[in-house]
């Protein structure tokens, strides 16, 4: 059963079990939206395991799996120090391309590699995991807030009717802690009363959109539609959509933007309708090293079976149906590049900028000044 | 099972059976690609069931089986005139939108009106059934013919490497009798030697693109990859699309093209990355009497189970499963509008013109002039 409707502040997606501090707990996102499942993690591995079979997902909630499941080895590992070390290499081969997952490991190996001789590691990892998770919240906060104006802008604008807010995949709070980032503006316009309706990419092949962010915002009840990825444009030609907010993978200096596959389009049909497209993201995203996002950033190509096999319910069951004929070949590819002349601005931790090498800069200039 | 690989000339989607012209057959779309299956029409009621069930779908297909279905009733009915004039009534409910249903139950009516007293109404309509059927054949060859020329221009201009063609939904063979609309330049050009690939996207929410095109092009040996609808603008800013062919369900004398929802977004990366996009069609789908398609083409919102329910195998069993919470809003819009300004050009029988109304009016005099 999915979880009771909720206030959006009461939400977590990964926590210390309240009255057993041994044991991880957080939301299987595998079983979405048909079932509400708590996922126990006892020992390191199982985060490990979580991480790869995808129970999580999205960039700052795998960071933080990894932090909690560094914690685990410490915790129970007879020698402390080399169950970390060795949790730390086998989470870093999880996702190898998931950049918060190398950030939040090497971030704690470097505490443990500070720390005076006979520190306590558990706990010293217990409360970098317990940072790291606080931090990402602030920063969520912080992409709310920003994004929270330019909503309350077109609202003003046109107070008769609700903010129509398009959004693709799920840069949710279940890719986060709580908030998300492309979500967050939408959560905080609600609860500050501003009318919104979200309209819901269904986001194939992994359907993000209809199990993850559409039981989300119901969730936090925010009023949404779900419509397949093809129907943006015609709900764009016909002033059906007021503005696009997505999240973001990965961002070059230049404010091209690496998003879930399909972004792309929905960022032209923003520009041909003259709809303002936002993209919401932690700094932590951004690839100062990276200028030419269509040629440099590389599109992995996933498991056909992501294409072919649709997860469902039927009767009391969940499972798995092939769609497709088995010998039907199939391409998968993940992510595309929005190129920053589609994108009206970016909505970061810091403020709203232009999606361009000067925004940028203009907000973050301890990194670019350093890669110029 | 799927019908074994064959000759695209010998594929059809309605006969009348060979050892028995009591009884019309058809490919039953329904289960494809999952299962091969035939289904007979022995009363006119089978073939009202057939396009009320979609087991037929497709515009050109719509009205032969209407046509079929109305020769089964002269020949069943005790009085065939009154059969006739009954299953004329009923197939026009069948699917109040379809263009050339009602062309066909119209056709039929009037050629029973005209007939001699004492004819044989029943082999009159199976003669008149059997030209709709030779008619659509020759139109889409038209269409196959003019449009071979393109893709002979692009195989001619870098014959390194296979002409990459992306379509979006299935106006194909299973759509007409044999050839399809956007299909039929593919196939005149594989016929011919040409070395082509087809991009099929996906096509949600009904999945024709996975389950019909695919199947076909399968069928006919036509090499092809599967896409979700997401991919097609990634695809484009890599090169690895040379044109776009789609079909339509209504063509606007402006050639405003209305078509399944998602046509509109694969235009706009089309014309984003210098890529012909073009469009088959029967010149029986342009409707002269209007010219502003995104205002005038009234878009029909279908059952919300479109989207929910997907249809697919597990194990040995065919069964939908909904990917969806059970309480999840969604809208389900059919088609799109792609304004003329992004169509490339349009393919008819005659030949291939502007998608503007002088450009239509050259091919089709006859209409621009008495409509304007």
């Amino acid at each position: 059963m999915p979880s009771p409707a909720g206030n959006p502040e009461d939400f977590r997606t990964i926590w210390l079990k309240p009255d057993d501090p041994s044991i991880v707990e957080l939301v299987d996102q595998r079983v979405l939206p048909h079932e509400y499942r708590i996922l126990s993690l006892e020992h390191w591995q199982d985060g490990a395991e979580a991480i790869v079979d995808m129970a999580v997902r999205g960039a700052p909630l795998i960071g933080a799996t990894a932090a909690w499941s560094l914690y685990l080895a410490a915790l129970k590992g007879d020698e402390p120090t080399d169950a970390v070390a060795q949790a730390a290499a086998a989470l870093l081969e999880t996702r190898p391309t998931a950049v918060n997952l190398r950030w939040a490991v090497e971030r704690i190996t470097r505490l443990i590699g500070a720390a005076p001789a006979g520190s306590e590691l558990a706990q010293l990892i217990r409360s970098d995991a317990e940072a790291i998770c606080a931090e990402d919240i602030a920063i969520c906060e912080g992409i709310g807030r920003h994004g929270l104006a330019l909503i309350r802008n077109l609202h003003e604008a046109r107070p008769d009717r609700p903010v129509n807010i398009l959004t693709h995949c799920n840069a949710g709070a279940l890719a986060t802690i709580n908030w998300g980032t492309a979500t967050a503006p939408i959560y905080f316009a609600h609860r500050e009363g501003i009318p919104v309706h979200v309209w819901v990419d269904e986001t194939r092949p992994r359907n993000q959109g209809s199990q993850l962010t559409a039981w989300e915002l119901a969730r936090n009840r925010v009023p949404h539609t779900l419509v397949v990825d093809n129907a943006g444009g015609h709900l764009m030609q016909h002033g059906e959509v007021d503005i696009v907010i997505t999240g973001t993978d990965r961002t070059t200096r230049s404010g091209d933007v690496a998003n879930k596959i399909g972004t792309y389009l929905k960022a032209l049909a923003a520009r041909d309708n003259d709809i303002p497209f936002y993209v919401g993201l932690p700094s932590t995203t951004i690839d100062w090293r990276i200028a030419d996002g269509v040629r440099e950033i590389p599109i992995e190509q996933r498991d056909p079976a992501e294409v072919t096999d649709v997860y469902g319910v039927s009767g009391e069951r969940t499972l798995y149906v092939r769609t497709t004929a088995e010998t039907t070949p199939v391409a998968n590819y993940a992510f595309d590049v929005t190129p920053a002349r589609l994108v009206t601005g970016l909505i970061t931790e810091r403020g709203i900028c232009d999606a361009s090498e000067e925004g940028l800069a203009q907000l973050f200039p301890e990194f670019a000044v350093g890669r110029r």
